[in-house]
């Protein structure tokens, strides 16, 4: 079995092989490798180097991956580094939908400049979401300029992916009224930026018309807290156009929020957030877990049935002797 | 201190009087009240009889306390008898909005067929919701033909409230086309029965077209696993229009869902949600008050902060920490 020091040092040394050995390390579910685990952990967090985090976000058939590739060819060509994960937890349907056509990102492949890491295998959302975010701990350790965090925009995943970057990038069709019945309406509150991906040349006249509606609908929404109202770009991946001034966009939105203090207090939120959703989860993974909670619970079931307890009096009931036990 | 059987001996004697010192047992949260509290619970539990159980949920202005009030006339003017509870979980800002315009409730008020109880004191959803469906206990047991619950449709409560009754109607206005951007698709999907209210005779058209176009809506709905399809009425609760359709409606209803064996089928699934939900609860409640628990998660927040501690990590030691001590 490896120590600690052997996956600090080479997470230290940018070794991208000891990187991906120590992912699947936090990934593990075996008790025996949680001590370890816990010990890169804690190493890692105070390694003091920072990422630019970026979720990327929409429908399936956005183009998401084929946005990263060229995003990320774009920073490759100025000498950024970056990591690229996938937070998904949707069920079986749709595994490997998700970074699994890693042919749409083949300029970043076989790239030194870039870490690509699919997502872990599938859990409940609260796993899943664990490991992402721990794994962003690992590689933000490791030094990558960027992280991109691609997740799909229909799900449950947002709130927890929400809580684990700067920045909030959601790409959308030009078609933009189907497509905006397809992302639910918090999904907009979220996003920082978001892109009219396939704004192709040929598509230029309804491109910009769904940008401008969309600019409008985000106009409607509120003001965030952080002073910032989310900018709509046209992009097009294929043609590799608007690719400089969402980066631009990007940076200026870094430095604003960098200036007003509001990436610091976001990353404390954010742990903050965390700590209460690990603390429910594990609440209750202990309480399930627990044999004679188990067997009282059926007893209390079968009473609940033949009316000789109340519900809530039986819940109670269960919880305080959980407690006592 | 009043004795379990002094509220049990009156609620079987139908004393009124007794009925409401019983529901302000259970509202109490003075801990001493709590063991005749559930010993009152218990015996009702027990006591065999079976009230149909309605919630009435709609937006605010969509007529609900006039609609109770001649529903509530046409169902004491055929000997039933009749309770009516409110939910209501938000804030101070609505507080005295439901229920509390008794005067539109003017046939009800004083008449002997009829209970009329305001919302308990305003407090986090949970405690609200226990309150009512023990309430609805009590009632049950006290014998009324009819309990309704009123409920605005625009909350969480509406979740809650599903979990308490055997029939959901919902009240919507002519103007269904603004009127259902006001309601959330859950609540259109929960309906078991729907009104179009104040389908007076000046306002026929627009309350027939109106009638039509939430039945295609309601259409498009996946079928339930009752295998019931909501109706959809027009009722003028002022001019009492549609009442008798709709106590014809209700009954046939109740007669099916009875042959089916869904209303028991229900009420076991409603027990068994009020367990679950009072379970994380109950552990939420247990580990919050803790005096341990926030003293070690104060300084765990501290060292967060500090980078010497993962949020994962904090949050796994403060639970086992409860557990163990």
């Amino acid at each position: 079995m490896l120590t600690a020091d052997y996956y600090i040092n080479g997470i230290l040394q940018q070794d991208r092989i000891v990187l991906s050995k120590a992912i699947t390390l936090i990934e593990s579910t075996r008790k025996e490798d949680e001590a370890v685990a816990n010990d890169v952990l804690k190493a890692c967090l105070q390694i003091n180097k920072q990422s630019k985090r970026i979720a990327i976000t929409g429908a399936p058939g956005a183009g998401k991956s084929t946005f990263i590739n060229a995003f990320g060819q774009h920073l490759i060509t100025q000498n950024f580094t970056l990591a690229v994960l996938a937070i998904d937890p949707s069920s079986s349907a749709s595994k490997g939908s998700i970074l699994g056509d890693k042919t749409r990102m083949e300029d970043l492949v076989s790239n030194k400049q870039c870490y690509i890491r699919p997502s872990a295998s599938l859990s409940h959302l609260g796993g899943v979401a664990y490991r992402t975010r721990e794994t962003i701990l690992l590689c933000e350790a490791f030094g990558f300029d960027y992280i991109f965090i691609e997740t799909v925009g229909v799900g449950q995943s947002e709130t927890a992916v929400k809580n684990m970057v700067d920045l909030m990038l959601l790409l959308l069709l030009p078609n933009a009224g189907d497509e905006l019945q397809g992302i639910k309406r918090g999904i907009m509150e979220m996003a920082d930026i978001i892109i009219i991906n396939k704004s192709e040349k040929e598509n230029d006249v309804i491109a910009k018309i769904a940008a401008a509606q969309v600019k409008h609908a985000v106009h409607l929404l509120s003001a965030s807290e952080k002073d910032w109202s989310p900018a709509v770009l046209n992009v097009s991946s294929i043609e590799k156009t608007g690719i400089e001034e969402l980066h631009e966009k990007i940076n200026s939105y870094f430095i604003k929020m960098h200036t007003s203090g509001f990436l610091t207090h976001n990353r404390n939120a954010q742990d903050y957030y965390w700590f209460e959703e690990t603390i429910q989860q594990e609440l209750q993974y202990q309480f399930s877990n627990n044999s004679n909670v188990q067997q009282l619970k059926a007893s209390l079931q079968e009473k609940i049935k033949n009316k000789e307890i109340n519900a809530v009096q039986a819940a109670r009931f269960l919880v305080t002797n959980f407690l006592e036990n």
